[in-house]
C-alpha cells in the first residue's frame, strides 16, 4: 500500500538493527485517516471470505482492526494481555512468547464471542516472529472458528513470522513488507496490496 | 445519545452494585458502527474548539477516540499504561489510582507529541472516579497544552468523577449518563448529547 510505505519512509525511524519505530502514526500517536485507508484495504482483500468477526490484540492492533470491522460491517474483538476485572466468565487463553521482551504472556478472549459459526480475519499492526498472530489464531481455533486470514499493517519480512503462518496454511496479507532495515534504511519488498 | 443508551439497555449487564459490563460492544468486543456514531457525536460537540489532538488511554478508549480523531481530522494519541520497548525518549508521566483494582499505575505519553500549541480533547470509555481522566489532563498540562474538554462514552454519574473534573474547570460531555445501577437496573440521567 503506497500511502503506508510513503508514511513509513517519512515518519518511521530505524532505532537499531531490526527495530522500526512508527509511533508517529501507528503505535502511540495514530493517524486516523491513514488507518481508515488501511481498514478499507483489508476489507477489500478479504471481501469474498464472508468474515463474521475481526480479531486483534490490544493496543496498537485496535485502530487498524476497528476500521476493517467498520468496512466489513462486523464486530471487532481485541484480545487482552491481562485479565480485566469484569472478565468473569470462561476464557480462551494462549501463551505468547515475545522475542524482544523475552517474556511469555497470556492473552485471552471471552469464549462467548467466538464460535464454530465464525469466519475470522486476524489483524495486527506488526508481523515479526509471528508469535502474537499465532496466539490469536490459536484462540480462534480453540473456539472452532475458521481463520480466513491474517492482515498485517507492517511485516518485517526478514524475520520468520510470515513463513510460520503460511506453514500453518494461513493466508497472510501485509500492506507494507520490509525486506531490510540495514544501515538505518527501510527497504521494501513488493507488498501484498 | 439515544443509540448508545439503547445499546447499554440491550447488551449491558449489571454485575454487582456499581459495576456495569459492556464487553459486547465497547470494552472487549467492539461495535465499529456504534463507535463511528460516538466519534461523530464528540466531533460535533467540540467542533468549535479548534481541537488539534485527541488524547485517550489504552485499550478501550482507542475505538471511540480514533473515530473522534477521524471526524475532527486530527491525530489521536493513546497514553500507555506500561512502558513500550521503543519509548526511548522523554516521557510525560502521571500516577493514576484505580479504586476498583486498588493499585496506582503510571501512565505516559511521549513528550514530543504534545506542546503549548495544542488544544486537546480527552476521550475515554468510562468516567467513574475520574482518576484516569485527571491523569490524562495532567499529562496534557505538563506539556503546556490546553485541554478543551473531556468526552466520555459512559458516565457513572453516581460516582464523583464528573464533579472532580468540573471543579478543575473542565468541560465534560458524556454520551450516556447513568444515575443508578441499583437493583441490577440501568437508570439514565439526561445525557449531554
Amino acid at each position: 500500500m503506497k500511502a503506508l510505505e510513503n508514511r513509513i519512509e517519512t515518519d518511521g525511524t530505524v532505532l537499531q538493527e531490526g527495530v522500526l519505530k512508527v509511533d508517529k502514526f501507528l503505535t502511540h500517536q495514530v493517524d486516523p485517516v491513514l488507518m481508515e485507508q488501511v481498514g478499507a484495504e483489508f476489507a477489500k482483500l478479504f471481501e469474498k471470505e464472508k468474515i463474521t468477526k475481526v480479531v486483534t490484540i490490544e493496543a496498537s492492533g485496535i485502530a487498524p482492526a476497528i476500521f476493517t470491522g467498520l468496512h466489513l460491517n462486523v464486530p471487532v474483538i481485541f484480545a487482552r494481555k491481562s485479565k480485566s476485572l469484569t472478565m468473569n466468565e470462561e476464557l480462551l487463553t494462549a501463551e505468547v512468547y515475545s522475542f524482544t521482551k523475552q517474556i511469555t504472556s497470556t492473552i485471552s478472549i471471552s469464549r462467548k464471542f467466538l464460535s464454530e459459526e465464525d469466519n475470522v480475519l486476524v489483524i495486527d499492526d506488526f508481523l515479526a516472529n509471528g508469535q502474537a498472530a499465532l496466539g490469536l489464531v490459536d484462540l480462534c481455533r480453540q473456539a472452532g472458528a475458521k481463520v480466513e486470514g491474517i492482515g498485517i499493517v507492517i511485516e518485517k519480512s526478514f524475520q520468520t513470522g510470515r513463513e510460520l503462518l503460511i506453514e500453518k496454511g494461513l493466508r497472510v496479507e501485509s500492506l507494507a513488507r520490509i525486506g531490510s532495515l540495514e544501515n538505518q534504511t527501510v527497504t521494501f519488498l513488493e507488498a501484498d496490496a
